[in-house]
């Protein structure tokens, strides 16, 4: 046992005092908390406090700094790269059930929500306004989780990310204080940006109780088209040549042959099973049109094969639902194996490139091994489909990893575009910000958490 | 002479044996360094450093770091709350002279500038690319201070504000170390947001010696329009019925009558001297008449009067700079007077509230303060038009602009939505943030800064 957890027993006891029943130290449940949706190894903490109020998280903070106990804030463990693992024991704070939609202001196109709002319940809960939440990781992430990890996904191409998207947060910071980082207020040149310090600090930095965020207004019309396409060249060119003609797509996303193969089986479709671009437009009927007719010529030009549209609001659901459905249809490609996701992003123009000698490597060094991407934004995932009981294929999956983040790092790209860095790629870190900006992120860290306690081992070390 | 610049005779020699005659310390310089362009008392550094690369920079901050020598950075003297004053003296680092356009990259869309590059001079420069960087804050401010200060400006409703448009950014930090913050991927979720960090930052944390900024493609078509307004409240209204509306309008701004008088008689005019919406739309040549349709039809339900497009670029140019010339216009409304112009953001479903109070609390008053605005994002200005020899002036707007901010923040609005805080702002920071989320600023500029050399005395005391 760590020195940090050392008091444990104690805050344990005081931690029962205060949540009785909402206070878990069970085999099944600590299990749960320790292991997120990807391969990394699990870490389970030593009890999950399942909060109910800011002020709630405020005193299990209290407790917790009392004794030095490590805190992990848990929104729905949907997170990629082992952030909710538990490396050095401690208390996992679970936020599911602060679950409510707090004010809605139709006027200002905001919301303010508790941390374990799904973005699909707030999406329920926007649509007889008319409103929406386009930020869509795929998983039914919890609002807080996808803050904590700067989230982006299908949508960002047209509205942005996590980042763009958060208008203000309150946060229990690492000894109970409870602090609003900014107000409602569309922009703001009061201070520094605590709101976007927070934004993909990953539990590091304090546990989020509250978010607003920006909501926009049902488009119009929503249409959506599928286009294949024989070389991977051909859809990644299409996408590049989309963007910088400044179509404002709302989504456009690649899913190369191995993925539209393992789709094809897992959904019970029949697309060809070739490169595939999925793309959505939102405007009026007019523009989606428009919008529509310019990417289709664009894909014409690049050899794209039928541009296939899919304007009924149930086929278009069917189609995302198979996109957001890649990462179980890849782990469905070989039996008792996992996924371990990885994600980069680039700036499109390198965008062709990078994805194409990935292919090639991964090709070549014969792993089953998917490519999906939300390639608008040039960022694009490879999802290891590995047997996590051999040893070789971890370390082939290890090494391949590595290429294709150096390769990234290379093209003034990012090691992570969208899934964070937990304790997965934390060696990345140093090789994109060099040590002094780490530096910089270090002292931020001492001087909010001194005793490091909020998700110790995370991001960097501490 | 405080303790921080006992060593400043040290500081001086060394730093004119690095620069030679770019170290100036003649009194016409020092004068010009120590003001910027609103009613702050002057305060002149003790030396201004033309420097004119990223190692001279370096250079220079280490000198002043061995002695403890406070540094002010400077663009163009542009800002409006005593941002550049030298409050404990010191040396003003200038960058004027780091002007280069060091990179375009059209196909990602995104340039990296030094930080002397002026707004117009960028523009001039990408223009036969058919791009262009859209913050426009009126004055032809450097990037490296609308950085600094998170400027905005007539654009922002469209594109958002110098934090969304900011992809990454090299720093001198307080101790010559030179960083760069991040990478040029459209994002990422790779550690602390430091980008953000710095944005805004008011030279606090360090000096920015190189910015990456995003480009648009310059729109197919563009179109203006002027509709004057009997009520306040009815260009008030019009402004955010357009916002909720969710019609993309470019620029939306508002002056109300006072302003309008000033500026019919400053840039030679002849609007009605009325409330007055002016506005620019971009897109196809079919969405922006669908758009300038769809704002008529808003105004007219609001008791506009005539809605006049304006489709000629040189008509749109001669309007758009009496909107500039707005507070040389103001200042022209009295003699040997001075400006001084506080801004204010709040939800825009507040706006109207918040305007129609502040202008009838002005009128009461009997003082002389235009008030124009970036109504679509809820922004809007002051500027008091002051004899600053009469302290009763002074005075009557210092209480009138307190309770102009303490409106806005009852109305879970900022301080400041442009402007920043510079030393003009200090003491309503507490206000808007509370004394906790103000601790943790304090600890993150002592942990980057723990000499305090970097602007001192603004944002917070330190």
């Amino acid at each position: 046992m760590s020195v940090a957890t050392v008091k444990i027993d104690e805050t344990i006891a005081a931690l029962r005092a205060l949540l009785g029943e909402r206070l878990s130290t069970s085999r099944a449940i600590l299990e749960r908390h320790g292991k997120d949706e990807t391969f990394h190894a699990a870490y389970p903490p030593d009890a999950v406090a399942f909060a109910r109020s800011v002020e709630e998280v405020a005193e299990i903070v209290k407790i917790c700094a009392a004794n030095r106990t490590p805190i992990i804030p848990y929104g729905t463990g949907t997170s990629l790269e082992g952030h909710i693992a538990a490396l050095q024991g401690g208390v996992c704070i679970d936020v599911s059930q602060m679950d409510k939609v707090l004010k809605v202001n139709p006027e200002d196109l905001d919301v303010t929500v508790q941390p374990g709002v799904t973005r699909k319940q707030l999406n329920e809960h926007l649509r007889d306004l008319g409103l929406f939440f386009p930020i869509d990781p795929g998983a039914n992430a919890s609002l807080g989780g996808m803050t904590a990890t700067r989230a982006s996904g299908t949508n960002a191409v047209r509205y942005g990310t996590m980042r763009e998207n958060v208008l203000a947060l309150q946060v229990v910071l690492p000894d109970g204080r409870i602090v609003r980082t900014a107000r409602r207020s569309k922009k703001s040149s009061a201070g520094y940006d605590l709101t976007r310090l927070f934004i993909g600090s990953e539990g590091t930095l304090g546990v989020i109780t509250e978010i607003t965020l920006r909501l926009y207004g049902i488009p119009e019309a929503v249409s959506a088209a599928v286009c294949s396409f024989d070389t991977l060249e051909g859809a990644v060119n299409t996408t590049i040549a989309t963007i910088q003609s400044g179509v404002p797509v709302a989504r456009i996303e690649l899913l190369d042959d191995v993925q539209m193969d393992a789709v094809n089986r897992y959904s019970k479709l029949n697309y060809p099973p070739k490169h595939t671009l999925f793309l959505e437009f939102h405007g009026s009927e007019a523009s989606v049109r428009e919008q529509a007719e310019a990417v289709q010529a664009i894909a014409a030009d690049n050899d794209g094969g039928q541009f296939q549209f899919t304007l009924q609001a149930e086929e278009r659901t069917r189609l995302w639902q198979a996109r957001h459905d890649a990462a179980y249809a890849a782990k469905a490609l070989r039996t008792d194996c996992e996924i371990w996701a990885t994600d980069v992003c680039v700036p499109i123009s390198r965008l062709a490139e990078c994805i194409l000698e990935t292919r090639k490597e991964l090709d070549e060094a014969k792993v089953v091994a998917p490519i999906v991407g939300h390639v608008g934004d040039g960022n694009f995932h490879v999802a290891f489909v590995i047997d996590t009981k051999n040893p070789a294929e971890i370390e082939l999956a290890e090494h391949l990893n590595e290429k294709i983040v150096m390769r990234a790092l290379a093209m003034d790209g990012t090691c992570t575009g969208e899934h964070g860095v937990g304790y997965g790629k934390m060696q990345f870190l140093l090789a994109e910000h060099g040590g002094d900006a780490i530096s910089i992120m270090r002292g931020i860290k001492k001087s909010i958490d001194p005793q490091n306690i909020m998700n110790p081992g995370k991001i960097f070390t501490q």
